[in-house]
């Protein structure tokens, strides 16, 4: 029987706690190891794909870390002062503001490397392939935003999305699953992209609200999610977790 | 007959300048290109060695190539104002002089993550492996450069010798080669970085100079020197090319 959100969330936070890092990083560590905060999402999506589909959820959860460890890798650099200056993080000092710059630089550096590391542990280098398209569609997607180059839809599809479809992807990247059988999972994972971003502009007031109207974003994350049920309806597995999860992405207030 | 450095040298050339970059990093591709100068001695190692052992040496410029771009990351992250503060590097502005902090910042993130992707297109994860192994010992050799925590020899040993063992792990990782026979070939690897580390000290009048003074650093330098040799004389292969590589790095006056 698939097991609950909580328990899936339980493993990562697990996982994250006993992480070993390389050991020449030295003290790196604790600032690599204080932003990994949050609400684990994406790895609780990776590890509930498995366990859909029969996987060991525990064979899943250097996936799911890596996709984590990329996620707070682009909050680490985001905060600094050269992009959003941002002093908090989760109502604590951001890394920069609590180490300094030059720690919080090597620690996102370290962070997306050791993502890789994880990745690698699988035998298949399609894990981590999974992992470098999205991280290069989140930078990109970054980058467009600062230059303005892009509509609001792109921006979010490559810097949300991207990582939001990698939390599917390498799960099944790491299963091994033929690409054909992939198709109807990656149709839900960009749903999901979607659904994720929307809900945030809602409850930040900015990005889609200010293009649509509060009620406009709304009914765009209400048919992204009803979108993302209907796909995983179609999905041949124990999909009921992921139902879960996506009605609770809907009707999030934090 | 193996290829001489300079034939080397302009296949990399080729190969960096036709590289195709993730179409989604849109302009962001140019502060990454314009950060790829340099003299290519990491990736004319990595084809050399493939060349001594008889692979095709263009199967190595993915490989080759990759360990060039995680080179160019960390001068792209080093010189921003948080770290070295460089302005300048070879003679032209530094990236982030040119195209701003925010740019500099997020390609060196792209040109990180754009190595792995290359890394990742051999069938075997391996490669990828010494690329993420390599980049973290560099990452942690910067860090406690700036914590003032190790020695000078592990300082440099992680800073430097890190890719410089990656340029030649890597093809010997891309050729598949089992881990028994890498042996003699890591020996060579490791006596190199520390060679190209001693020669920049003593070209730049600081590291081992200040601890050894210039003649001191001289021996050290010609020690590794002959050490590598030794190691490659050991090794069954034709490895004409890289005992001239080795001695150009030896008596380098730049």
């Amino acid at each position: 029987m698939p097991q609950q959100p909580e328990q899936l969330r339980a493993l990562v936070e697990d996982y994250l706690e006993e992480l070993s890092l390389l050991p020449e990083l030295g003290t790196l560590s604790e600032p690599m190891l204080y932003s990994l905060g949050g609400k684990r999402v994406r790895p609780v999506l990776c590890l509930a794909t498995g366990d859909a589909v029969g996987a060991r959820v525990e064979d899943l959860l250097p996936a799911a870390a890596a996709v984590e460890l990329v996620h707070s890798f682009s909050l680490v650099h985001d905060d600094l002062p050269s992009m959003d200056d941002d002093a908090e993080r989760r109502g604590q000092p951001s890394v920069w503001a609590r180490y300094g710059e030059a720690a919080a630089l090597l620690a996102g550096d370290a962070l997306l490397t050791e993502a890789f590391r994880l990745a690698l542990l699988y035998p298949t280098p399609a894990v981590a392939r999974e992992l470098s398209v999205a991280t290069l569609e989140m930078i990109g997607g970054q980058w467009r935003e600062l230059d303005g180059d892009g509509t609001l839809e792109e921006i979010h599809s490559l810097k949300t999305g991207g990582l939001f479809r990698a939390s599917i992807g390498c799960a099944l990247a790491a299963m091994e699953m033929p690409p054909s059988e992939q198709v109807p999972w990656r149709s839900f994972a960009g749903e999901l992209g979607m659904l994720f971003q929307v809900v945030d502009d809602i409850l930040d007031g900015d990005g889609f609200v200010v293009d649509l109207g509060e009620d406009g974003a709304r009914r765009l994350a209400d048919g992204a999610a009803e979108r993302a049920q209907a796909r995983l309806a179609e999905i041949d597995a124990d999909t009921a977790v992921l139902a879960e999860i996506v009605a609770g992405l809907q009707s999030r207030t934090a």
